[in-house]
């Protein structure tokens, strides 16, 4: 087990299940395993990242690549028709060729996207997030390539931190009684974040003595008002629909982090492939 | 279980890991049970799919939905702002909701995509198929998605048939060598798939007698000449970068087939949210 | 979970992923469900048993087959040609079908060839007993299956009782070293059980105090000279090789039982099929 | 992992669990661990196989053979009586052996008995085949032994091809029916087998357009008035209790294949054993 | 599943399977099913707590209890002597009695010893947390149990809030190396919580602006100045083998939370049996 | 995988899950991977146990720690103030800390008691043994650390021997419907083993050729005139409620064995920790 892809192993038992391992043992015990050269190319402009997956999917196979003769690639800007190249038996190559190229795919991609979130944000006090808005079953992969990108991590799960949105004030009739709710279910180091949708419902939660605040789909002129009622010790979360064209008008002083859901779940495909050629 | 996610039930215990299974345990002990009203809001116009995941995630938290009543939406156009309700006790529909709705989300977006392929080859000869590229975890759910995108699935894993591509020619020193050799290892069921890249090729593929034949980025030009070669028993597999705007021009008489990696990897993200609100 | 089949539930995740659960999830979406009578067609004389694990493949499908309705077959002995009814969804019948009968045969086979050893020792004092040389994977159910032919088992595991054999006599120079090593590691209540391969080491044998003896291979002569030794308190196991034609031979007074690999290891293939017809 | 056992892993977790790791775990901690010569002896006439899945056996106790030492013996003749040697640790050999020498002798008894078919279809146009009637969890290890033995596979899993037999014909008011669902279900590269069991039907398949055409148990005069119709890019199987003494009348030209069950349900069992002595 | 015992499903799997399922399996088949009355008797002043868990374990045997009827009895303190009494079948009251009563030890013996904690420190403003010292497996059960004794879980797991320790410290060169690199690490809502050590320490972090602070082991007079500088929306944590006896010493204001790993680990065990009796 | 904790390793999966694996992973990911000396501290006076558990714990995240360079020290004697040593990069020596340690103390704890009531019974005929009374998961664990305390194993699990207790009695309308059934059932080299409460049933228990006899809370009268009457070919376990204090009375000839659930259920916590300091 590398440090990189730990608690990742079993995920490569059902990618490969998924691609059929068991038909997959018995074309790889009847290709050949000479030694071929690998050659990763890179079809778009890219932060690259994933490739301690991409890695690990082949030495599920059986390869013993070894992650540090890779390491100088990760989280590296390439240009597209840049290639990178390495070694594999001709049968690993060939089975886990694809599944590995969907992982770095998937990794490569929502790393390149973030960045351009995060050079808009560069020299501003507000930071770029992420959300939970993940592909179910590669939340780790996918929060890691927005560390890769240059953003930071919302919370994990839903027990880092509670939220209290919309749906438990609808249920507990209101701000006042959602917060005293989870107030008496809360462990002692947890942070409770709340949803604030108007300026009255943040004066509430000021008065209830909220520390945690998310502003969700404030117009401009709110969030205005909302950074000059800021208290002391309170931190201040926009959300809602951020997009890369409209981020500049959020990263306004008092404002400490924006989340975007986005940097998961929309960012665009880029194209990476892989060719062998023979050994010398 | 139910026949819809037979196979997945491994899964929603990954993806609720994911989302810290034993913290939700204190969670749904802790939050209150009482019967809710879900309001499923659709945030964009969708061909939606997906609804078995969707339920299932609840109930695998416990709830006791019934798919049946879920069936009459599954496939169906919506327009945004349309909405669809059903009930759930408070602690599951708060814990489940982002799963349930992230697993929705990545169905509908590749039915919405899918479809609008699908409506271009409309009364043409030549179907639309998937590929491979899919998120790793997730392909029996993406590539149901694409049916009910009204598209059909190319091969599922890498055993359902085999497929000689670049790589291949390369090892064995060209076509010739690696059909024989993936002649020699055939089960006798088995198809074999030849990606052909120029119409030399093609003739030699004839003469070595391929039955199922890939013509991976041929020119307009090219492409008509091939078909024009074309021999009875014969299919013919057109693929390479075909886009929405592009397909029109492949929807040849003599094409069988276009596989199109984009219905997975390139469908635009759709918007969906769930509300509450109090029992009658 | 019912009693029958209880520690086998994640066998069945096991045998459908290998008839491909992915693939056969799509298949069972999409045939039709109407409800179609069962015919389970006996095709060769049996003594019938496995219903429990028939029952619980189709269960594991979705089907809600009461094994109640099954018990009064299991366990009975059938002649060609007789059937046995029931109903299932068409698409459940069909794609569990021939791991149930794989399953059924697999075990009804031991049945009915243990059967046969039975009623041979039948007003015998001397038992027939089975061994470790079970199919991997399906030891619970060929343990299982001598049992409903009649017979008895011997140690499930390896753990279950200690067995001093040639190899160990080898490594720890001779019968006394090792059953000296093996009194120290003994827990109290494990028994240990010693082959012995000839006269004088029987002598051996109850000088050190051995209670459970094990006898291989004996000539029938010799069988008699040990039977004439025998101590109070000791137990005689005859070994090695026992067949449906010599087993009279062995049927001793002061056998106590007789272990026969050929009953898991050797019973030949009986046939089952089934067939559906439409309900009423 | 070694490619010969890929997708075995788990599989030996099971095997070991039945057999009581837990109690083995405290048993090869205290049996001494020095090494001993290992001898495996051949006790039948018998074409060797499955000594992949021995080797994996021991090596999941903490062996470290390296299987490149075993391959020269793998799908090779021995006479009963030739032995074969290796060296373990003491503890691990005890505690292996059992299981590794079970899975040796059920590969074996079928590349054995495989063999037999294919020494008499020697220098004819039709291949031998297996069925997927084989012992539930060991599909992969009965296939590769068909294989040995010199035989191809039938499809792997109920996904790789699809067959129509009676029930389905029953099912859908008749072949016909059927033949239109199962096309309507078709991915593009599956094949499509039909059971035929007469010459009126072998009629209306070939209006049909059925390729794939399986003669179930059709007399000797019927199957040659089958073959007199064939016609071209059909392929022919012929299936239906097929034994070792009446394969010489089925192996005609214009049968493609004949499919088996006996290779994997029938096969009779071989013995092998295994016995230590000091190294040096 | 029921919410109670969410992601502790396959652990029953576990806990049954180290008390042999397989035999069990045979035994709950071969033992009568009959309904009998059991009778849980309690043999210690305790409050009780690990009736879901206890449930479970029949339940997993394919019991059908209704945890609502166990519901009034959790948490309940109960002498010695008094019972609880409910129907089972014999053989599932027989098969899982040791597991069921094994669970209900561990929690009822922590709800009972931290009881006698929280009771000493009513009406107190410092509350009583737990540690990570839990039994490795049964975290989420020790810290449920915590709970039902009146105290408040600190960090179920590592990640849920970052500690800087003495460990930390000395790698990186002191508090503030440490601080700075976990401030980097840090996402946004994740608290960092510092041990520290000494009043000088105490103002170092102060000055580094360290808002949760765990006092290690400090005296009484250390406490005392400690809480004079205790600077406002900062939390102090008390922590380092505070007993029974010696808790009231700590019981001051300014003092947050005690953190006591004696809730867990040193709760002395409290007697349990369970007896059965014919139905009627 | 090593011999001293075969079968544990999907343990520490659930161990690290439980103390959040995926988040661990980043944390892995982002410490200091440098080589620290990691110091044990012994803070109690203990009998140390369990070093392949804590070895391995490290080791599954990754460390290359050799057990047999603490195969020294495990079942030694320290005095409370002494260390061990031994070196792990930083990153895993953190994370891998408290779960390392709760292994070690909860094997420890129990080697520390049990070897206190094995020095009151050292030089009498009467052995000391565990019982099934453990924490559930940690039984293989539990054992292991009874033995390292000078103790015996009673069965490991329920189905090594089987026991008929008071409730059997019930069911079966008294001690010889019990044994009837029983023996009826019994495989033929498992164990019974009855637990008597009176002189009367035990003469009963005589009659009826009883020949492992548990003596339950005999007064010390009742227990004379038991082993006055005790015949040959009988064992006689003592048990119910046997402390260190109380042990001594029970040491008498004629009584084989007293089982004691406080050896793993009462034995008191002990104190170690681990600290690191810079290599060299």
């Amino acid at each position: 087990m590398s440090l990189q892809t730990l608690g990742f192993e079993s995920d490569y038992a059902r990618f490969f299940a998924e691609d059929d391992l068991q038909g997959n043992a018995f074309y790889l015990n009847q290709l050949p395993t000479d030694e071929v050269e690998c050659i990763l190319k890179i079809k778009s402009d890219v932060r690259l990242s994933g490739l301690p997956y991409f890695v690990g999917a082949f030495n599920y196979l059986g390869a013993k690549l070894d992650y540090k003769n890779f390491e100088q690639y990760e989280g590296k800007n390439y240009k597209k028709g840049e290639v990178i190249t390495f070694k594999l038996p001709f049968a690993i190559a060939l089975s886990g060729e694809r599944i590995a190229l969907n992982l770095l795919q998937q990794s490569t991609r929502i790393s390149t996207f973030t960045e351009k979130f995060v050079a808009i944000a560069a020299n501003k006090n507000t930071k770029i997030l992420d959300t939970r808005k993940t592909t179910p079953g590669l939340r780790q992969l996918e929060k890691y390539a927005v560390r890769v990108g240059g953003a930071h991590n919302h919370r994990f799960s839903q027990s880092d931190a509670w939220m209290i949105k919309d749906n438990h004030k609808t249920f507990f009739g209101g701000l006042e009684g959602a917060w005293k709710y989870f107030q008496s279910m809360q462990t002692f180091y947890q942070n409770i974040i709340v949803e604030i949708h108007s300026l009255e419902e943040l004066k509430l939660a000021f008065d209830l003595g909220v520390k945690n605040i998310m502003l969700d789909n404030f117009s401009q002129d709110d969030l205005r008002s909302a950074i000059a009622m800021k208290k002391p010790g309170v931190t201040y979360e926009v959300s809602g629909g951020v997009k890369l064209e409209t981020l500049n008008d959020f990263l306004l002083d008092g404002i400490d982090v924006i989340s975007i859901g986005a940097l998961t779940h929309s960012a665009p495909h880029i194209d990476l492939s892989m060719k062998i050629r023979p050994v010398g």
